[in-house]
């Protein structure tokens, strides 16, 4: 199964493509999205553009979205959603399934506490993943997102009996 | 000029397209974009498409769309903001220059008082637009964003002197 996890930001959108084989996952690619242009419908226009291209080229059989809001700007909380209304938008467009997680299912999730801090969120997906070294934060925070989803489907799995 | 008027909402967007001309406006056209779709981000993927070819039939020289959130639940707020993030790619992908307002500036534009009722925002648009009937209620307030700007620019244009 091919996860694509996903951590939309105002600025940079990060991703990471995870392949869960048994009870083994590999992170095959990961990268970061960074849109530009000379305002902000122009920026939400080349994000679309440019995580549009990474879909296609990766061709997830399933994406995680880290969504909701955890700061405490209401504002930046919208913006934010207007991001990742056009993340969702082109992942509907592939037809790719989407997995939606808050900020502290991903954290309970993956170090057993919703208020963890990002850093322990990073230090598992190194762990869990057995890479040399951390990659950037962006794709830290998807890998950890996509590995959420990777390890709730194999406790529904095992919960349901199957 | 031909100003396009957006409502973004969870479910129906309106749009209206307005056309200035001296001190003169006239509604050119109206409707509501209904997205349609099994789940959130399949109706997202739709609403690109819907309102892709209303932005590009009625090629408007910018847009007004109303933004910020003034309901009382924050993750009502969150919904919406994903769907405007979706309308204002559309727009910057199409080269459209976009113009937000809130709904307390396009009350006090309108009105006169930042927390009028929409009923009063309906009727000011009857009158300014010199209508036999109010056009649909998502529509109207569409027409009320793209009037509101239109308005904004007089304002400027006397203040500066031009």
């Amino acid at each position: 199964m091919r996860v694509l996890g996903v951590d939309p930001g105002t600025r940079a959108t990060g991703w990471a493509l995870i392949i869960a084989r048994g009870n083994r996952s590999l992170l095959e690619a990961f990268g970061t999205v960074r849109a530009k242009g000379s305002d902000h419908p122009a920026r939400l226009a080349d994000l679309d553009r440019r995580f549009s291209a990474v879909v296609s080229e990766l061709a997830p059989d399933c994406a995680a979205v880290e969504s909701g809001f955890s700061g405490r700007n209401p504002k930046s909380g919208l913006v934010l959603a207007e991001s990742r209304g056009v993340l969702l938008a082109v992942l509907g467009r592939e037809g790719v399934p989407v997995h939606p997680y808050t900020p502290a299912q991903v954290k309970s999730a993956m170090v057993g506490n919703g208020n963890a801090e990002k850093q322990q969120v990073a230090f598992m997906v190194v762990r869990l993943l057995g890479l040399a070294e951390p990659p950037p934060s962006d794709a830290a925070d998807a890998a950890g997102v996509a590995l959420t989803h990777i390890h709730s489907r194999v406790v529904v799995a095992v919960r349901g009996g199957r």
